[in-house]
């Protein structure tokens, strides 16, 4: 029997090669509904230079606001449940993906954990795609210049502080964004509406009732997907990571999250801008409803655990694997890992 | 000794219980520009419900015309060189993901055989974002309804062959295309416009020089961008796989592919089709004039090697597999597998 951990230990040697070991990975949309579209005149189109013209009639039925998952499912799952990835506004599922300056995201550090995740495109971003505007979206799509991420993101101090050249950037002190990949930073944005949420939610709902019960982690603008759909399926989400969350919902509806343990993330620089204490305060008394209801929500202020310089961007910042770390450790804490 | 075998059997068994190995995964944006937006107002935007009002100034510099790239790079590689799978017009990568009656794709196809793949969304599709309209792209984006690719895509049997209802659809006999993914596959079609191939163009010459010397394999609207990157990087782009290419560029081009081998695919029902014979008519003369300049240019038809059924989206129909057999087997006879 002598020989068994040696067999063992040269079969983990031959299958450690493999940084990242998958049973499945692939992709599908789920939710939109069809709209159709009268009294336009028929196009003559001609799709590619040198091609063949085709005549397009713009009139008929449309498929809008589908939304876009791809999935990663590890070959030895350690995660109890899958883990659902919905990013911020103004962004789209390459949240989570590689670093703007090339570093390990956190798709892959939950899929290397053995976690199953699924990290999608919010309706009418990225691979989602979006509908024709004004006859199906109301309003305008909005667009972010270079610099208002910066100056909105708690990456540098304040107006004025984004320049082109990374040697003139102003940052906050000891900020943790990788000030060399913000250029790439600024290629990951895509348009935008702010009138788009109800579809949005409707489908965020679609996919949970696909592929849960289900961990959801939410930055930002997902802040408020998140609870909404976590409240609209507390059976379905058994806990909801909220990174920095933009809106919590109506604070009279936090104690339907009461079965739902809850945790909030903030990083550093809260207190000197101008809107985050705001954005902050709102998801603290969020918190505290919950926990008035008899919930289970925990407020995790990095600095406060030793966890200093991350911006709103904190899965790109230069410790973002520390910050996995946290929500490691959290996920543990609540039973949601073997 | 006898102890090897047994020792190497039992590794191999260990790993071979993960399908797809990878040694890496992630992804990057290339290419763009930046452009200067200037005279609009500021605006107030509320970006969520209940979140904290932000001054918007429109005014500044936009990132545009950047291209998103997912890779997967495998443990064990085969393919002598990266793969490059660029989709056709009004889609994304998601062309070569999951097919839409949820089986496996190219990307996981190409994947697990050893090949590195890099498969990109197109400037202004998908993960890549688009710019706003009028000011920076001309001209407006077109949508496709959900009849449209039905008809145009060699799946139903011509003008009013499409039907909601699966059972009414009226597919070319044969048809290889699952019609019971139809609807799903309306959910990868995404906005275009047909006037920016220039910067298409641009960042995928980007992408040929950041990871090639490489393989590309292009579909439909990007046979055009395909070969006019080859052209323009002959001596990056080691073999050209065109299936079904939309259009092929000027054919006095044609000979810069000379010492690049190239090969076009094309499936069923191209006689019968208003557009096809055509098309596949540009695609005949190119290689024509690839192989009158001495060089290596192969027609496939696949009816003609016994695979009947397909449509233009080859990828996803029910024997895509058998298709992508016959592109691995091409790339093998031209040395490109070890």
């Amino acid at each position: 029997m002598r020989l068994a951990p040696l067999l063992s230990a040269l079969a983990l040697a031959g299958c450690a090669q493999a940084p990242i070991q998958l049973q499945d990975m692939g992709s599908f949309h789920v939710g939109g509904r069809e709209v159709t579209i009268t009294g336009k005149p028929i196009k003559e189109v001609l799709f590619s230079p040198g091609g063949v013209p085709a005549k397009v009639d713009p009139n008929g039925v449309y498929q809008v606001e589908q939304m876009y998952v791809q999935y990663f499912i590890p070959q030895n799952r350690r995660g109890a449940l899958p883990l659902l990835t919905w990013h911020g506004g103004g962004l789209s599922g390459v949240t989570y993906e590689t670093t703007p300056d090339g570093r390990e995201g956190w798709v892959n550090y939950f899929v290397k954990r053995g976690w199953s995740v699924y990290n999608s495109d919010a309706v009418e971003r990225g691979r989602s795609g979006w509908a024709q505007y004004p006859d199906i979206f109301p309003g305008e799509p909005l667009f972010l210049t270079k610099e208002n991420p910066f100056e909105r993101f708690r990456i540098g101090a304040g107006a004025g502080s984004y320049n082109k050249d990374v040697a003139k950037m102003r940052p906050l002190p000891g900020n943790q964004f990788p000030l060399e990949g913000y250029d790439n930073f600024t290629r990951q944005v895509v348009p935008r509406w702010t009138t788009t949420d109800a579809p949005t939610i409707a489908a965020y709902t679609e996919l949970v009732d696909k592929v849960c019960p289900c961990v959801l982690l939410v930055h930002s603008q997902a802040g408020l997907f998140g609870v909404k759909v976590a409240q609209a399926r507390p059976d379905k989400v058994k806990a909801l990571v909220l990174v920095e969350p933009a809106a919590t919902g109506d604070i009279k509806d936090a104690p339907r999250l009461k079965n739902t343990p809850v945790v909030a993330i903030y990083g550093d620089y809260i207190e000197q801008d101008s809107r985050w204490p705001a954005i902050r305060g709102n998801g603290v008394k969020f918190l505290d409803a919950v926990r008035q209801a008899g919930g289970n929500a925990d407020l995790i202020d990095l600095p406060k655990i030793g966890i200093r310089g991350n911006s709103h961007m904190m899965m790109m910042d230069r410790n973002n694997l520390a910050v996995a770390d946290v929500i490691q450790q959290w996920l543990e804490g609540r039973n949601l890992y073997r």
